[in-house]
């Protein structure tokens, strides 16, 4: 039995029209003799409205009552893509996810996976071409639905692939992964191949082309994963453990801006650690996400730098001014319109030299580097907000990306 | 434990307002000392929506994807509703119908309920001061999700009541049970009791106030069904099997006017079994309701009259035509613009002269009678439209309704 786990997309599914559409794709597969296993997102906007829904009957909708609600988003498009494969003459079939029971961990909101019942699904795989399932869901142990947070519909189809040992194709309306934004840098250009690790950092660097658990899961245990437009016929991206031999691995394959950006630096606290924890334990409580951490000590003192999103500055000085309470001589800056810039490349780690090319690319760009941060395969800059789409250009010719 | 169940139809649950309201309700019923197992009907119009989405993927759609679509419906409104009652401090949680193992059987879109797991109502009732109850839907044998068919939700109520061996509360829209329709009748009288038989009568009469497949279990199991509004405090209908002592029992219970009447008469037909079993067996398979038969034998032929609804006029026609061919000197007269004025009531059984009161009634609105059918607690008249109101007016002063 050649399997092969699909997921498509809420936008890929947001009307009747791209529902028959999406199921004509599906027909095409079956007709080259696979049993699918179509994991279906929510329609379009669906989750959203049922979110504005919940917050109309109550200010603080209960977690275990919100995933109930939003499970039914994922359900309406699996009956109604059933019915359309149906209807083209496809043994078809939808379930949820206490029928498939895809069993999760308890917490409401952001559950992960823990099993999945594949001896079921294989059973029905035998009587059915195509099983449509719900992704996005699961079951507790108490036999509550839970969800996976967003995006965890890829989620959903990597773990499905992971226990039936099969690809998993991911359908969205974007048609592959880029080196760089198009829509900044109409010169970008689209991976054939691209290897797990790079698609992680650039996933985390606003690249929302994949959910990064999917991506991690589909790493782990050696996925093939493809993502594709299902708008459209061309040809997307394979991501994969290692690239192909015959593939020379490029430097760097990807290079992101990410906007509004929020520099924040503390001068002159005690260099203890004590009170440097103390400072992002209690950010991290203010729900606050800290990015680019640079921590530059001086004798007994030290200097804080770090990035937060637009909009948390307010939350940020209370919540600083809160933790160094009866400390003396320090000092808060908070200044806003940055952009992080950032290259990504499995490559990097054999190749030295990547962040000079980089910094000298952003230094005729004519933007200041505010902040710095690296990984082994990934390097940052934090500068001014009107350098950033030159940056991004400049940096995505020196790279050919 | 005091428990009850509470039903809350579609306009009850409209809006978030309406929501936050039966919220209210139920909390006021778990301080007077209740555990209540509340089942909850889709909100508004969500079901039509539904259907008209489904219908717009495809013309035919499957009957199991169907009710997987449909049962969200019920499913949201159980979350909104959990929701609310949370935040009203209550102990609640939702449950739908695979949760609860509602066991159905197999017919999709109008299955029938078989059986409930009510050991794990009982416990989760141990854990929690309310469980809300997704209506209208339950599960098969293979664990596929079917529904009961319009006005559904009602029975779910009655069978969990049955199950639980408590009074069944039903709230929607509509304040209790009235002697004929208040809007045709100002002067029309509520019930605060009536038997299940003449609600049974009323309810196939078209006063569309509970769901027959309801009353019947309520009746078969001595269920104390009590409907009221959830828009108003006033006191609504008990449905009893008897009414209480002290209750003088009334002879007619209640009027009702059903417009849109078609009057079919095929006369001369062979006065044969066979071929009069035929005509309503073609005419049931176009799907044409019949109602109202009535039959003459004259020596060897036979006059035959039935009411249709309007609108299956011409299906009708051709249908009789293809039944009859071959036959010859029958003949048939299709008449629209009639209405079927009915008087119900349990207490005719033991008092004769009903039907001449009711007749005279006729004749003195003006009403010429064309077809006359009864049964042992209701008499129907076929009558012309235009003496519709008037003679509702005139019966329900006649018998003081």
């Amino acid at each position: 039995m050649k399997i092969v786990v699909q997921k498509y997309g809420g936008s890929s599914l947001a009307t009747p029209e791209r529902i028959n559409s999406v199921a004509t794709r599906i027909k095409r597969k079956v007709e080259k003799g696979y049993k699918a296993v179509v994991v279906a997102s929510a329609m379009g906007k669906t989750t959203d409205e049922l979110i504005d829904l919940a917050r109309s009957v109550t200010e603080d909708p209960d977690p275990r009552e919100m995933d109930m609600l939003l499970s039914t988003g994922e359900q309406i498009s699996v009956a109604l893509l059933a019915m359309a494969l149906k209807d083209k003459g496809v043994k078809a079939r939808s379930y949820n996810a206490l029928q498939i029971e895809i069993k999760t961990t308890d917490h409401h909101t952001s559950a992960r996976i823990v099993d999945i019942n594949v001896d079921r699904i294989k059973r029905l795989l035998k009587e059915n071409d195509v099983i449509v399932v719900t992704g996005f869901q699961g079951v507790n142990e108490s036999g509550d639905l839970t969800t996976l947070g967003r995006g965890g519909s890829d989620t959903s189809a990597v773990a499905l692939a992971v226990k039936l040992s099969c690809p998993c194709e991911i359908y969205s309306d974007v048609d592959g992964i880029y080196t760089c934004d198009p829509r900044l840098y109409p010169g970008a250009k689209k991976h054939k191949y691209i290897t797990y690790d790079d698609v992680l950092e650039l996933t985390s660097l606003g690249a929302k082309v994949l959910h990064s658990r999917a991506v991690e899961l589909a790493k782990k245990y050696s996925v093939e994963l493809y993502c594709a437009s299902s708008f459209s016929e061309e040809e997307g991206t394979y991501v994969v453990g290692k690239l192909p031999e015959w593939l020379e691995e490029p430097v760097v394959t990807g290079t992101s801006l990410d906007k509004n950006q929020v520099k924040v630096t503390i001068s002159n606290v005690p260099n203890d650690q004590r009170i440097l924890s103390k400072i992002f334990e209690d950010v991290a409580k203010a729900n606050i996400n800290v990015d680019m951490i640079s921590l530059v000590p001086v004798g007994n003192k030290a200097f804080l730098s770090f990035t937060i999103p637009e909009g948390f500055e307010k939350s940020l000085k209370d919540t600083v001014e809160s933790t160094l309470e009866g400390l003396e001589d320090w000092n808060l800056e908070i200044s806003k319109g940055f952009v992080k810039i950032s290259v990504v490349g499995v490559g990097m780690r054999s190749s030295p030299g990547v962040a000079a090319r980089f910094f000298k690319t952003l230094s005729k760009a004519g933007a200041h580097v505010e902040l710095v941060t690296t990984s082994e395969i990934k390097i940052s800059c934090l500068i001014p907000e009107e350098f950033g789409e030159k940056a991004l250009r400049l940096v995505a010719e020196e790279f050919e990306l």
